[in-house]
C-alpha cells in the first residue's frame, strides 16, 4: 500500500535531509526568545554526545502544547547536528500493531548504533505507545522497550542522543520508566506581541497595518492581548482567512474561534 | 454477502454522488440560518485546502445530537467541494474487527492520497473507533491510526480535507490524540418556528393550516415552544403520524412521545 | 448438536409462523387496556414502513420486566404485520461466540434486505450482545454492528422495521450507539383486577369462586392489592398450585412467595 | 486421564443411580421440618412439569451456605422424580476452559432435549460459571449460555426441570440473565435441638448419654446454643474426633473450632 | 532444560523422602509448645481419612508468616502418615502458564487417585494460583479447578488428604470457592524466649553465653522482647553473622536489621 | 539484529568481567561512607552463601533512586565474589514477550544452577517483570516465576546468590510474593559535601577552586545545600556543561536545572 511505498524508498542509514526540513515548511522563524535557547540547549547536548569519553549516551524530552513546534524544533537540531546518523521516528511509520512497533523501533535503534554518532527522535511518543488517557490504554511493551533502551549503554564507540516529543508530558512522568537527562519546554503563543512577529515573519500579510488591524479586531473579540494556541493554529487561521474578505476581520474571527474552542488537550 | 456486495460495486477512486446525496433525501431545507452558516464555513476549509501552498491538511469535526443532519451536511460540503476524490466512510464499512477496520482506513486514505485534492468523511466517528462509554471501550489501534493520520502530512502535490462527524463530541475530546482545525456544532431543531420551517419545506402536510393546528396541539401537550429533537426525529413522527387520522393531533401525540422519550445521548 | 439441527430445519427467508405463535401458546390475552395500546402503536410503524416514501427504516425498543409478556407482543405485531419477511432472532439462537453472533446478525440482516418489507425482532436484546451488568461485560462488536445497522439505509426498494425487546432498559440507553425511534413500555400485572382478568381467561380455574377466593387469600398473605409479577410468573405459579389442595390456597401461597423473593432485575 | 476414565463410563442418557445417591451416603436426615417442606415443594415442580399442557420449561434454584445440604436435597428431587432422564452436573465435569464448558452443557441440554421428561441439576452454578467475587471474574460466555437456555421453550413434546444449587445466591442475582421461576433455601444447622438430631441420627456415637455430654461440653465452649455450621462441617468434626479420647469432648472441641474459624463464605 | 531434568527423576507415583525431607533440612525443632499442637491436630486428619467410612475427603489450609514452618511441617505430616502416596507440590513444579499448571495439577490429583491412601501438600497455594494482590491478579481457572476438587468426592475405595500451605491466608477467603475443614495457624518467633531455644537447637553457637549476649545486644538495639520474624529469617541472620565478629554483636544487629526492614506481606 | 548479535557472543557460563565493569566506567568512587558498607554488606551475603552448610540460597534487594549507583554497586560485589558464575541480567536481555522473558531467566537460573557456586543480578527488576503504574501492569507470569525461584532450593551442591536492584521498591512490596532476605538501600548523592567529593574524584575539573566555585554558584541558585540527585545526573550536567563557558557557573546551572525538573519517580 501506500505508506508501504514511502517507507520502501526511506534510506535505512544516513539522514533523509528532505523529512527533517519537511517538519518546518516555514523555516525556523524567531518569534520569540524562546526559539534561540531551545535549539542551544539542544546543541549541547549533541556536542556532550560527541565529546564524552565516559558516558556514550543521553536523552532529551521536547514537550509543550499541540502546534508549537516541537517537531518542527527536534528536527532542526538533527539537520544542525551534522551527524552521519539522524532518525526521524513518526507514529505513523511504527504501524498499528504492538509487534510491528516493537520490529520498527528495534531496527531503527540498530541502525543507529551502526553509527559512530547517532540522533533518533522519536516524534510523539505518547502515540508510538499508543498512549491513550481514557483506560488509561498504551503498550506496555513498548514503553518497557523504549525504557530499556533509555538506561541500555551503547556497543563500544557508539553514541547516541535519543530525542522524544510529546504534547502528554504529565502522562510520560507516570509510567516511571523513563528517566531523561533534560527537559525542554516549548510554550504555545503567547500573546500579541509573539503574534505580531509571528504574522510579520510569515510574509501572507500585505503589510504591518493589515497586522495591526487583525491585532487590534482580535483584541475587541477576545478582550486580552493572550493567545496561548500553537504556531500550527496561527497558520491554520491565516490560510482559512486568506479566502475571505475582509482579511484583517476574518483572520480576527478565526483566530478567536481556535482560541475559545480547543480543549487544554491535558496541557 | 450482501454488505459485501454492495461494497464491490463502489469505485475505489472518484465521487459516489448517489451515495453522498443519499444522505439528504429531502435535499438540504434551510429551515433556520446555522444551515448556511455551517456549510459556508466548511467550504471555507475547501478553499484553504485547494489555495495553501505550505499547509496540505486541515481537519474538521461536526459534532450534534442525534439525527440533527450532521452527516447530510458533511456530505453537502462533500458534494459542493468539486474535489475529484470525496469519501463518506460509514460504521457499517469499515467492518466489526480491528484489524480490518485498521485495512478499510489505510485503503481508504492511500486511495486519498493519490488524489490531488480530496476530502475523506469519517462518519459517526465514535462508531468507526468503536465508542462504548460503558467501560469505555473503543478500539486504540483505529484511535491511534486517525490521531497519526491527522498529525502526518499528504505526500507531495497532495492535499486533503478530513471531516469528522459525531454525536459524542467530549468523548472525542478526552482521547487527547485528536487535534482538529476547526470543530463545527450542528444543533438540534430549537423551537416551534425552526418546527414550523421544517414541517411547511416537507411539503408533507397539505397547508398552513394543518401546521398551526398541530404546533398549537404540541404548544398544549408539552407546555413549551422549545423542541430539541433532531430533524431525524421530526420526519420520523411524521411518517407515522401520516398513517393515523386525524392527522394535526397524531403528528402532535407523536412528536411530544419523542420529545419525552428521548435520553439525551451524551450530548 | 441438537440446536444446530433445530435451526438446519428454519427457513433462511420467510416467516415461521409456528415459531412466532409459538411466543403466546395462550394467544394474547386483554387482561389490560394497554395490550391493545402496544400493538397499535406497533403496527402503526408497520403502516409508516408500507408507505414512507423517504424513510426506509424504523425501530422500536419494546421494554418492561421479565415475562411481562414483550416477546409475546413483539411475535403478534410480526404475525399482524403480513409482510414476505418476519424473523425473530432469540439469545439462543445467536451462539455463543462473538464472531458467530456477528456472522448469524449480519446474516440475519442480508436475508431482510433482499425482501422489499422486512421486519427482524432482536430477542431479548440485552442476551444479544452477551450484556451482564458485573464489569459490565457485552460483546462491544455486537453493539457497535447493531448501532451502525441501526443508522444504514437499507438498499434501494428495500423496507425494514427492527423490534428489539429488553428487560434492561437502563442499560442499553448508556451505551449511546443505539437510536430508537420509539420505545413502548410493557408493564407486569399491576393489580388484583388485572390478575383477575389474566386468570379467568387462562381458562384452568373452575369459576368465579375459585379466583375470588385466591384472591381473597392473596390480600391475605401479602396485605395489598398491588401484584407487580409478570404474566409468566402468574401462568407458572397456576400450574405448580394446580397439582395441589386446596387449589386457590395453594395458587395463594405460590403467588405471593413469587411476588416476596423476586429480586427487581434492574427494572 | 482419570477424570475423563470416569466421565467415559457414565451413560449419555437415563438416570445414573449410583452417581446421585454417592451425594447422600448417610441417607437424608429429618433432623429438622424444613427437609420435608423443601423435598416437598421440589417434587410439586417435578409435578408441574410432568402435567403442564402449555409450559414445558419449569426452573429452581436452590441456595444456602456451605455444606448445607443443597446437592444432597437436589439429587434426592431427582431420585424421587423418576423422569427417564435425570442429570447431575458437577463443576468438575464441566472442565476448566470456557469452550470446553460450552460445549459440555450443550451438550447435556441437547441429550434432556431427547427425553419426554428431563431434570438438570447444575450443581454449584457458581463454579460451572467459574464465579470468583475477586474481580469480580466469571465465564459471561457461560452465563450467557444458561440465561439464554433458562428462556429457551424445549422442542415439541419435550419437558424440562432445570434445578441450580449456588452457596453464592446474592451473586447470581446481580447478572440479571437468569430468572429462576423459584428459589429455595436451605439453611444451616441451626441450634444444638438441630444438631442433636443430627449426631443420633448418625449412628456413630454411642448413646444419648455421649451426645448430651458433647453438647453441654460445646454449650460451655461456646457461650450458646447457636451453631450455625452445615451438616457437613458436623459429620467432618465427628470423623476427626472419633480418633481421640475422650469424644465428647474432642467432638465438642471439634465443632467449637469449625464454629469459631469459618468465615461467612459470602452467606 | 534444568528444571525439567530435575522432574523427569521424580517418581509419579509413592513418596519422595528426600524432597519433604529437604523441607526442613534442621530438623523440626521444639522451640515452641505450638509445634507439637500443630503437629497433633494434622496427624487427627491422617487417622481420619484412615478410619472414615462416609468420607473419602478431607483438607487442610495451614497458614502463617513467609518463613514460619508451614511448608516444614506440612512435610513432617506427610512423612509421619506413612501413607504410601504423598505428593508435595512446590509453585517451581507447575509451571508458568495456565495450561501447564492445570496439566500439572490434574496429573498430580489423578495419580493420588490411584492409591487407596494420599496426601496432596498444596505448597505456597497463593503462588500456584498465581496470585498477586496487585490488580488483583490469578489463575481463575486454577482457583475453579482447586474449589471444584475441594468438592469433588475420590472414586470408590480412595481416600485423600489434602494439605495446603499459604502466607496470603485472607487472599484465599476472599475467592469464596475455597472451603476447608480446618484452618492450622503457624506463628512466627514470638519472644526472646523461643529464639532462645531457636538458636540453642541450632547448634551453631559456641554455648548459652554467646546466646545471651546475643539476645541482651539485641535487647539493646530493638527495646522489646517481642520478635515476630519467621525461623528462616533466624536462620539467615545466623549465617550472615557467622561470617563476622564478633559474633554475638553482629548476630543482634542482623535480627534487629531484618525486624526493622520487612514489612507485614499481607499476614 | 543487532542485539541478537551482542547477545550471542556472551558465554552462557562464566563471567563477563567487561560487561559487569561497564556498569562503572569512573570506578566505585567513595564519596560517602554509604559505598563502604554497602560493599560490604554484600560480601557477608557472599561469604554466607559460600559457607553455610544448610542454607544455599540468599537473596538481596538494592534499591534506590534513578543513578544512583545501584547497578554499579551490585557488580562491583559480583567482581569481588569471585565466584565462578555472576551473571548480569539487563532489561534490554530478558526481550519483550512474556514467553521470551520466561525462556530467558529459565535458561540463566539453570546455567546457575550448574555452578557449585553462582550470582545472578536482576538488574532493574521492575523492568524485568514489565512494570508500569500506570493500570498498574506487569507480567504477572514473571513475577510469579521469580517468586517461586526466591523460595526454592537449589539443586544438591549448588549455592546462588540472587541481587536485585530496583527504583520502585515501594512497588516490589506490594506484590507480596518476593521475600527478600535483606534489603539495602542506596541514597542519592546528599549534599554539597558529597557533590564536591565526587567532583573532585571524577578529574573532570582543573582544581578545587572550579569545584568551589561551581558549589558557590550552586548554592546562589537553588539558596540550598541540599543535592538529592543520583550519581548519573551529577556526570550528565558535567558532560554538558563542559561544552559550555564559563565551566563553573554552567555546571551550576545545569545540576540545578536537573533539581528543578526531576519528578521524584515514585521514590
Ligand atoms: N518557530 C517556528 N517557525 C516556523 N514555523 C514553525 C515554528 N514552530 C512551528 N512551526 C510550524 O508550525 C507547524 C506545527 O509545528 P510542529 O509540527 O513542529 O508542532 P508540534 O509541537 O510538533 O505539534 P504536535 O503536538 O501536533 O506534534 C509546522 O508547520 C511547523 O513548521
Ligand atoms: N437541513 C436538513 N434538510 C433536510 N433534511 C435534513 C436536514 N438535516 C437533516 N436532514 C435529514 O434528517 C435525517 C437525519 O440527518 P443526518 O443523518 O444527517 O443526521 P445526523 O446528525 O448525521 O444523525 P446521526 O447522529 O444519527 O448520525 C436525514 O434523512 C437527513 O436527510
Ligand atoms: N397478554 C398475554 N396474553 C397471553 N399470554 C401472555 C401475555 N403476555 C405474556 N404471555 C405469556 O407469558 C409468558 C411470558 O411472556 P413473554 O415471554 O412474552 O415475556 P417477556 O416479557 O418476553 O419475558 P422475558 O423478559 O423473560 O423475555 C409467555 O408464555 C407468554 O405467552
Ligand atoms: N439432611 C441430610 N441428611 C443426611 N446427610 C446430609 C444431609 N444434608 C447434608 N448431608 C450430608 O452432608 C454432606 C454435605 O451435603 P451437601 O454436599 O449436599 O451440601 P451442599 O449444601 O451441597 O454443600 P456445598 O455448598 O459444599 O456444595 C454430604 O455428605 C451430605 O450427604
Ligand atoms: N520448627 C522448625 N524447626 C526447624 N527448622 C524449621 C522449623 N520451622 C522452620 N524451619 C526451617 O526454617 C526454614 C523456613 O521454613 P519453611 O520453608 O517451612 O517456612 P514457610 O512458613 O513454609 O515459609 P514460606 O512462607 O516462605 O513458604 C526452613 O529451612 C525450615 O526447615
Ligand atoms: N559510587 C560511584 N562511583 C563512581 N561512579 C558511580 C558511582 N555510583 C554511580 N556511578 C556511576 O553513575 C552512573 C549511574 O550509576 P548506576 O547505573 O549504577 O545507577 P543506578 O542506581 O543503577 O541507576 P538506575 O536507577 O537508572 O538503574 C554510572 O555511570 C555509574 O558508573
Ligand atoms: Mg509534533
Ligand atoms: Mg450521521
Ligand atoms: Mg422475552
Ligand atoms: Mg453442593
Ligand atoms: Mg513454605
Ligand atoms: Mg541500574
Amino acid at each position: 500500500d501506500f505508506m508501504k511505498a514511502l517507507e520502501d524508498v526511506k534510506p535505512a542509514f544516513g539522514i533523509s535531509e528532505e523529512e527533517l526540513s519537511g517538519a518546518a515548511p516555514y523555516g525556523i522563524i524567531d518569534y520569540s526568545p524562546h526559539i534561540q535557547s531551545i535549539l542551544s540547549t539542544g546543541l549541547s547536548f549533541v556536542q556532550a554526545v560527541r565529546t564524552s569519553e565516559k558516558s556514550p549516551l543521553f536523552s532529551i524530552l521536547v514537550h509543550g502544547p499541540h502546534g508549537a513546534g516541537k517537531t518542527a524544533l527536534a528536527a532542526e537540531i538533527g539537520l544542525k547536528s551534522e551527524f552521519p546518523f539522524v532518525k526521524l521516528i513518526r507514529p505513523i511509520d511504527v504501524g498499528t500493531n504492538e509487534a510491528a512497533k516493537l520490529e520498527y523501533l528495534r531496527r531503527a535503534f540498530s541502525d543507529a548504533y551502526k553509527s559512530a554518532l547517532s540522533i533518533v527522535i522519536l516524534d510523539s511518543v505518547e502515540k508510538i505507545i499508543d498512549w491513550n488517557p481514557i483506560g488509561p490504554r498504551f503498550s506496555n511493551a513498548v514503553v518497557q522497550y523504549l525504557g530499556a533502551v533509555l538506561e541500555t549503554r551503547p556497543p563500544k564507540n557508539r553514541r547516541l542522543l535519543i530525542i522524544a516529543t510529546t504534547s502528554q508530558r504529565s502522562m510520560l512522568d507516570q509510567h516511571g520508566v523513563f528517566a531523561w537527562d533534560r527537559e525542554i519546554a516549548v510554550p504555545a503563543v503567547k500573546d500579541h506581541r509573539e503574534l505580531q512577529a509571528l504574522l510579520t515573519a510569515s510574509g501572507k500579510l500585505s503589510g504591518p497595518a493589515d497586522i495591526n488591524e487583525s491585532l487590534n479586531e482580535l483584541q475587541t473579540l477576545t478582550g486580552t492581548q493572550d493567545v496561548g494556541i500553537g504556531v500550527k493554529a496561527v497558520f491554520s487561521a491565516l490560510e482559512t482567512a486568506l479566502v475571505r474578505d475582509p482579511l484583517p476581520i476574518s483572520l480576527a474571527e478565526d483566530i478567536s474561534a481556535i482560541m475559545a474552542s480547543r480543549n487544554p488537550q491535558g496541557y
